[in-house]
């Protein structure tokens, strides 16, 4: 746990966040550990069969309350098979996406944008905070990043979509990985060119569009998968991770999950 | 399920209430339960030592939602032993309190009243509802039922208190199983002598008697043990359940707790 | 508008939305209506070099009300365009859902479903409401479906996705036009074996797929351009207005915009 | 709007206010201003009848969102007019009150108190506020001050009314141009013998009145009408703005309204 | 007591509103009740002069909730003066408006009219309700009614004000005594060409007067004092009080407080 | 009242509370004081009998604001019974549990402490807040203190109840007089070994007591009388009164009441 909370304070969540230990008891030694961006039904098997102690994931497994655990329902059925096989399930959220080197920090870098701020700053002038926006270091255009993230995020049904202008010029990019329909007034303060986020639906998307196109032509949209953004950050969570257990001499396995918990998985 | 949910149906809890099965499959055969007010500590671990598949009480585990069932927290803690030991929870509250054979009416029958009505009816007009009012057979003193209530009741250190005038005359008896300082206005409506509950408090204690004093003297106050007023109701619960059981040809084992979770154990 | 408001009547919006005249003079002569989804800038653009009279939509211009409509501002610079040009706005959005005909119906309609019912009934019994369910004539699968649907809806970037098992059986198919992900319990409660709707995202899909593998396996999901779900109603609504002032022996033109506003315009 | 944001900058209005660009294209060049205290049919076709390319108003056009523009509503009516006029429609209200040579301190001045400071001082220290308190240079009464605003203010049918006792002495005096009813603690502690408003109702003045007489026998009351005592700071704005056009190098045209704008147009 | 309710039922009275016995003994017997309209302080006063057992009035003593009567506080003072010289304090309000011969029904008797409904009737179907709209029996003007009510109410300082059209013609009459800016949307839906009410400030009044010049020019607006739009009633009260005490052979003495609580004394 | 506001300044009063004169003239002269827990009516008449001008007690008379101070409510009998009797009535409440020599500084002095902190400190980091904590000079046990508390406490009905282990040693106690269940977390991050208070009910206690077997084995509980806990505070507030009006060489006569408002006067 102190681990855990050494690369992502927990107190760095926002207030409607959910992280920290879930399932497991805080004592207990863990020797491996799974990491996976859900805690999906699929990712809970995964761990039984891998015999991990614990499942660490990006996404909450009891973001909002409940009164019941019961094994009839979605998430107390997840809670009696983690318990029943004596796995852990811990998260790092949004303290993760605010941490340097979170989420938005590794989104950005597949871009070749190295350095970068965050679009809303933490208030304790760290330089943490949510989404990050930074230069490239020549001009391209919003298709051939479209193309680059297509090359370097893992494969998905849905792909990498455009909305506005694919041959517009782009010098600044703005990222937030997961749902960042809730930054557009951060992504246009930014001077960003382009935003790349994920789920972002019909009426925030068109919106945006047009606003851009009565000001200052920007930004133009880049929309990926959920997963795709946040999962390339649990390789980058891993590596921090074994260093930080060496560093402490604690001899613990890690593994990246296999599943895909993208949801869609053919098109037409 | 099903035979819980025709003695209690859950409908009939309140708003803020919590009732039903909070740990285990609802798919799961049931042999063998335990019956108890409350699922502290002891009385899990007494679930564990008897072999208990399912933990039927009255109190529920997790009346406010959890975002947490971490082992290192109160309400998790126990999840995890019940899960672990494959032991189900299930409750009923203001529903057994509401039905008719439920708290309220079982309190109200160690006063020798065998015929009651509702405190509050329930809108359904179908004669349950939270609370009893009764008249006795013949005039009684609030010192008399007190005394009787210490014999009929569980011993507990707290013992039956009077607040008010022990010599007073009492014909009309209101009872409310548990804490039962919200239902002031309808025992004074109701005309009852005397108010049987438990937890009454300093301040809702020392208004009833003055707003007594003032009128026409009437209620007078007997306080018991919150866990004593309720576990009188297990025993009718129990035979209740087997009665269901045995009308379906089930065979299911049902035994009272040992444990009372009255927390008070000396007094000077 | 009494044209408008007898096919659709606003007492059907939700508590919500905003539907009906949101621009122009209530008692103007009309004789050119335009209609399209969305009152973005080129569907604005297009009604005025179409010289319409009236832009008839099915989203609505002001959801949330504005306290400046500078034209400074997305919806200000819109409101500004339209007087200008003389153009009224006026639109139909949850009570076009609702009414017989709407916007779930036509879309069911695409998979040969011609029977169905409500997915949430309006309280006044007339068989109207949100989202549809019905029977096919013979069993299906998801991935036809899927492909019969790309056939018929209008072609956009995103085509239609399949979330779930695409081989799995299909006899009992719900929908809901546009944005659907608040009806999920309704779907499951009408035993769809496949929901079709939009804007599906991220954590409503995974869970929601986890939900039906643990159950008795179904819904699965189709998710369709937002746009292209809603805009086939469009040409039901021409029709039905056609028709409508035809039996009053008005004359009013009557177009389709050509613009998709389906905000993704390249996938890589 | 550079110009009228230096002199009464929008950050000091209070949360429930809306100030600035109701109307109209703020990248427009202004030729011609009218100035008026509210944005009535009158005012707009004063407007439109003078040729103005602006409406510059104390009072807000919009001050509660608007989901509909249509101009068969009031709001919306006005709308169509301006911007079917090419008009533009700007407004100062709290942080015109708040800021220094204000509605307050134009109101003041008519009782010939030359220094003042704010009933309820703004935050930040600057010396702004809402409402204002000074010191006559000479003892005078209620009576006197009463006849004195009857000269100074333009005439009304309501005319300057006294509440409490016309003779009572007054050295000390506080002011709030409109409805100033919220500010009689502030009244108190500042130790006016007198306090001139707007719209006083029978309550918060019978209340007000025996507080007084219980107490320190002050305030008395002095109410007139709304749009007088604010009117008389349209022509300090006419001249300010006039200097900072000047002073800017702009040529734009000022115009103050003849039209009154209070309700009330004979009495018996 | 009882005679106080069953001529103004405390049930009829609104939500907000605060009705009954505030200060005194229910049990007391009572010969000699004085009538005002407000408890003022000079009220209050005049009622121990003339030696009064309780002091009824239309505003309430206490409306809104107090954690203290300490003599030093506005109310407090009222309540100790009372308690002191041994008068009770009654008050019927928004159950006094909505009765039967209640407050606006003698209102709106003043200009002729006996036979009228309300403007928001009762939801139990009894004729009760706020307001009273009704047609004259001749065509009048909105002057001439004015110059009525000036002579048929009690003088005050402010008279009777016209808004909009003095010279507008009167079939259709709307009333409301006290402050009735709360109902223009049920007056114009009442067709009354004018409202008669009391306290109407300068937004409510402007926006209603343009309201009415952009529909069907109406309702013109008359505001009276309303101290004077009320104590009319009392007489009608006193009336009712006095059959009321005769009908059940009680003799209690009744008298009219000669107080004017009017705010306002003198105007220039 | 200055003596009164020196001593128990009631800006340390808890937001929801009410403190200070609730009925009385605060100009009056005092010659005559009587101290009691509670305002009952029992307390009412002792002060009726004694002559006093004041009564000064530690609950507030009127916690919630009351819209009618009716004698025939329970808070208006007693209004009406001061103000006849020309008594006054005052109170110290959450302002005197934080201040220095208060409710709880004297509560844990009954246990040999006299250094102690407090667990809620104030804000202000003056050392005053709610409840104390502090270290015995020697080991002891739970039901050593209890024993003792028992001695030293005014004796009750219920007397003092342990709840938890009797045997368990301790070294560092926590108290809050009165109803302190709001308190167990600033308990348990004190490292008390036993928390001391009133009114604990059977849900708060008996979580508790699982809370602390689960971890540190801390704190045990001591439940004592709500009124015993807090009336051990008077004889000190009578003290420092005393020395505070003779300071100020005022004459003013202290009595104590006699009255037990324990509202127990039996138990079987």
């Amino acid at each position: 746990m102190d681990v855990f909370d050494s690369l992502w304070p927990p107190d760095l969540a926002e207030d409607w966040d959910t992280v920290g230990l879930a399932v497991g008891d805080p004592d207990a030694e863990v020797r491996s550990i799974l990491l996976a961006l859900d805690p999906t039904d699929a990712v809970i098997a995964e761990a039984v069969v891998l015999g991990a102690d614990l499942l660490f994931t990006h996404h909450p497994l009891l973001l909002r309350g409940v009164t019941s655990v019961s094994a009839g329902s979605l998430k107390g059925g997840a809670v009696h098979t983690l318990i029943t096989n004596g796995i852990a399930q811990f998260n790092a959220h949004t303290n993760a996406d605010s941490a340097l080197g979170g989420v938005s920090d590794v989104l950005i870098a597949l871009t070749g944008i190295t350095e970068s701020q965050p679009l809303v700053p933490h208030p304790d002038g760290s330089g943490r905070g949510i989404g990050r926006v930074g230069d490239l270091g020549d001009v391209s255009t919003v298709r051939d990043i479209a193309r680059t993230l297509a090359e370097r995020l893992p494969p998905t049904t849905t792909g990498v979509r455009i909305g506005g202008d694919p041959a517009a010029e782009v010098t600044r990019v703005a990222v937030c990985g997961g749902a960042g329909d809730s930054l557009f007034d951060a992504v246009r303060a930014s001077g960003a060119d382009v935003y790349i986020t994920a789920d972002l639906r019909h009426h925030p998307a068109t919106e945006a569009l047009d606003t851009a196109n009565r000001g200052q032509a920007r930004p133009q949209l880049i929309d990926v998968s959920h997963w795709a953004s946040e999962s390339v950050w649990l390789a980058a969570a891993r590596d921090a991770l074994d260093t930080a257990f060496a560093d402490r001499g604690l001899s613990v396995a890690l593994q990246s999950s296999a599943v895909n918990t993208d949801p869609w998985v053919e098109r037409y």
